[in-house]
C-alpha cells in the first residue's frame, strides 16, 4: 500500500488543481483558496483513499469523493471559525477575520456546494447511497457543533455526553470518510458498517488525544502553545473528567478556571489535573477509542498487510507522544 | 388546474408535517421552525408543483422536491439576514436578531441538509440530473448574493449588471423550481430550458417590480413600509438606473441619497426618481421581463389552458399593483 504521505501529495495536487484561486467572482472564490492554502494533513480523503486501495479500488477514481470530503471539512471550518469568534487556524488569520463574517458565511456555503458537487462524481449506482451517507454525516457534524456549543454554557456534562458530542462532531466525517471509499469498492454493509467504526473511533481518540496534547503536549510537536484550551477555559474532555469526579479536587478544579486567564490559571489546572491522575485517564481513554478502531477494521477480514495503514494513522492521530 | 392558493395550502401542511419543532436537538432545529412558521407565498414549490402538473406528472410524488425547493430559499434567508445584518423579517425578529448569528449559521446549514435530503427524494434515473440543476442553482444564488454585497461598495453598476445579479439571486431558485417541475415528468433538454427561462425571468420581473413598490407601492398591499430602500440607500433598480442616466439630475440624485435617512431623504429621492421619469421606465422593464417569461413558457407547447396558471403567477408577483 501506499505511504500516508503519497496519498497526502496526491490530494495536495488535486487540490490545487481544482483551480479556486482563479475561479469567479474572485469575492466567492479568493476565500476558499486562501483556507485551503493552509495546508493541513488532508487526513479525511487520505482514509477515504486508503479504503479504497485496502478493498482493489480505482483510487484515481475515487480523487473526487476524497477531495470532496476534505472540502467538506474546510467548509465546516470556515462556518465555525465565524461561529466561535476565532481570529486565527493554522497560524495565520482565519477567513473570518480576514475577510469579515459575511464573506466566510458565503465562501463558506459555495465550498459546501463544490464539496457536493465532487462527491456525486461516483457511478449512477453508488450515487444515491454515497448521497445519503455523505447527508447523513453532514446532519451528525452540525449536531456535533450545536451540541460543541452548547456544552460551553453547561457546568454539568458528562465525560459520555462530551464523547457523543466528538463522535458527531469529529467521528462522523472520519467514519463517512472510510465508509464512501468502502461503498466505493462494493463492500457490503457489514464491511461498510466495520469501516465507519473505524474512523469514527479514530476521530474519537484523535481528539481525546488533542485535548491531552493541549495541556501535557510539547509546544514543538503539537504546533500550537500548551495551555490554550486552559486560558479559554474550554471544555475538554480533561476538565469535564475532573468535573465529574465530585470530589473536593473538583471544586478546586473548578475555582482555578476562574482565576485570570494566564500562566496561573494554567499552571494550577495543570497541576490539579495531575493530582487528579487526569492525564493518565484521558491517555487511557484515547487508547481505548484507538483500540475500539483498530479492532473494527480487524473485523473487515482484510488481511494484515492490508491493516498496516490503518494501524499506521491511527498511531500518528492518537498517539502523536507515545 | 389547482388554483395557486390551493398548491401553497399543500404545501403548507407538508411543511408542518416535517415536523421541525418537534425534532431534537432543539437548538438546531426550533429556528428553522421558527423560521418557516413566518409564512410566506410559498412560490417556489407551488411552481414546481405546477409544472409537474402542467406536465401530467405526479404532484404527490413531486412533494419532497417542491419542498426542498423551499427550505432551501429559507436557508438563504438566514444567512443573508447575517450578512446583510438584518433585524427584522415579516414583521418579526430575524433568526439572526432573535437566537444570535452562530445559530443562525447553523441552522441555516442544518437546512440546507434537510433541502438537499428532500430535494434527493426522486426517481433514480432522475437523480443525478435533478442534483446537478439543484447544485448549479445554489451556486448561482451564491454568485448573485456575493455581486449584491459588493454593488453595495460600488457607484458604477450598471442596469444590465444588475438585471445579471437579480437573475442570479432571485431568478435561478425560480427557474430550477420550473426545471426540476420538467425534469420530473420527463419534459426534453428543450422545454426544461423554456421553463428555466419562465422562472428566471419571473424573478428578475418580481424583484424590479419589488423595488418599484418599496418607493412607489401602497404601504398596505406591499406590507413593508413605503421608503425602506431608500432610507436604507439601497442600489435598487431605480436609483442605478437613475445614477446611469449621467445628467445633472444624476448628480441630484447622488446628492438627495445622502441627506440624513428620513422622511426629506424619501420624499427628495422619490421627487428626483419621478421627475427623471424612472417610475414608468422601472415599470416597463419589470414588464418587458414578464413578457419574456411568458414567451418562453408558450413556447413549451403547452395547451393554453394549461398556461393560465402561469400567466396568474406572473400577473400576481410581477404586476401586484397594475
Amino acid at each position: 500500500m501506499k505511504r500516508i504521505s503519497e496519498y497526502a501529495s496526491e490530494v495536495e495536487a488535486a487540490l490545487l488543481a481544482l483551480g479556486f484561486s482563479e475561479r469567479h467572482p474572485a469575492s466567492l472564490y479568493a476565500p476558499i483558496a486562501y483556507a485551503l492554502e493552509a495546508g493541513g494533513k488532508r487526513i479525511r480523503p487520505v482514509l477515504l483513499l486508503m479504503a479504497v486501495e485496502a478493498f482493489g479500488g480505482d483510487t484515481s477514481a475515487a480523487m473526487p469523493a476524497a477531495l470532496g470530503m476534505e472540502l467538506f471539512h474546510n467548509f465546516t471550518l470556515l462556518h465555525d471559525d465565524v461561529m466561535d469568534d476565532s481570529d486565527t487556524r493554522r497560524n495565520r488569520p482565519t477567513v473570518y477575520r480576514k475577510y469579515g463574517a459575511p464573506v466566510a458565511i458565503l465562501s463558506g456555503d459555495t465550498m459546501l456546494g463544490e464539496a457536493q458537487s465532487l462527491i456525486s462524481n461516483v457511478p449512477d449506482d453508488k450515487l444515491r447511497h454515497v448521497g445519503e451517507v455523505f447527508g447523513r454525516m453532514a446532519m451528525d457534524v452540525y449536531k456535533g457543533q450545536s451540541l460543541d456549543m452548547e456544552f460551553e454554557h453547561r457546568d454539568d456534562v458528562t465525560p459520555e455526553q462530551y464523547v457523543e458530542m466528538i463522535r458527531l462532531k469529529t467521528g462522523a466525517l472520519l467514519g463517512a470518510c472510510a465508509e464512501i471509499g468502502g461503498l466505493l469498492c462494493g463492500c457490503d454493509d457489514k464491511v461498510c458498517a466495520a469501516l465507519r467504526a473505524y474512523g469514527e473511533n479514530l476521530g474519537i481518540a484523535f481528539q481525546i488525544e488533542d485535548d491531552w496534547l493541549d495541556t501535557f503536549g510539547d509546544a514543538a510537536t503539537f504546533g500550537k502553545p500548551i495551555g490554550g484550551d486552559i486560558n479559554q477555559a474550554k471544555k475538554t474532555f480533561l476538565y469535564i473528567s475532573g468535573m465529574a469526579a465530585g470530589t473536593e479536587e473538583a471544586k478546586a478544579l473548578r475555582i482555578a478556571m476562574e482565576l485570570p486567564a494566564g500562566d496561573m490559571r494554567v499552571r494550577t489546572v495543570t497541576r490539579i489535573y495531575e493530582k487528579m491522575r487526569l492525564d493518565e485517564s484521558c491517555r487511557k481513554a484515547a487508547a481505548s477509542y484507538s483500540a475500539k478502531a483498530l479492532k473494527a477494521v480487524k473485523s473487515t477480514g482484510l488481511p494484515d498487510e492490508r491493516l498496516e495503514a490503518f494501524k499506521y494513522l491511527l498511531d500518528r492521530l492518537s498517539g502523536r507522544k507515545k
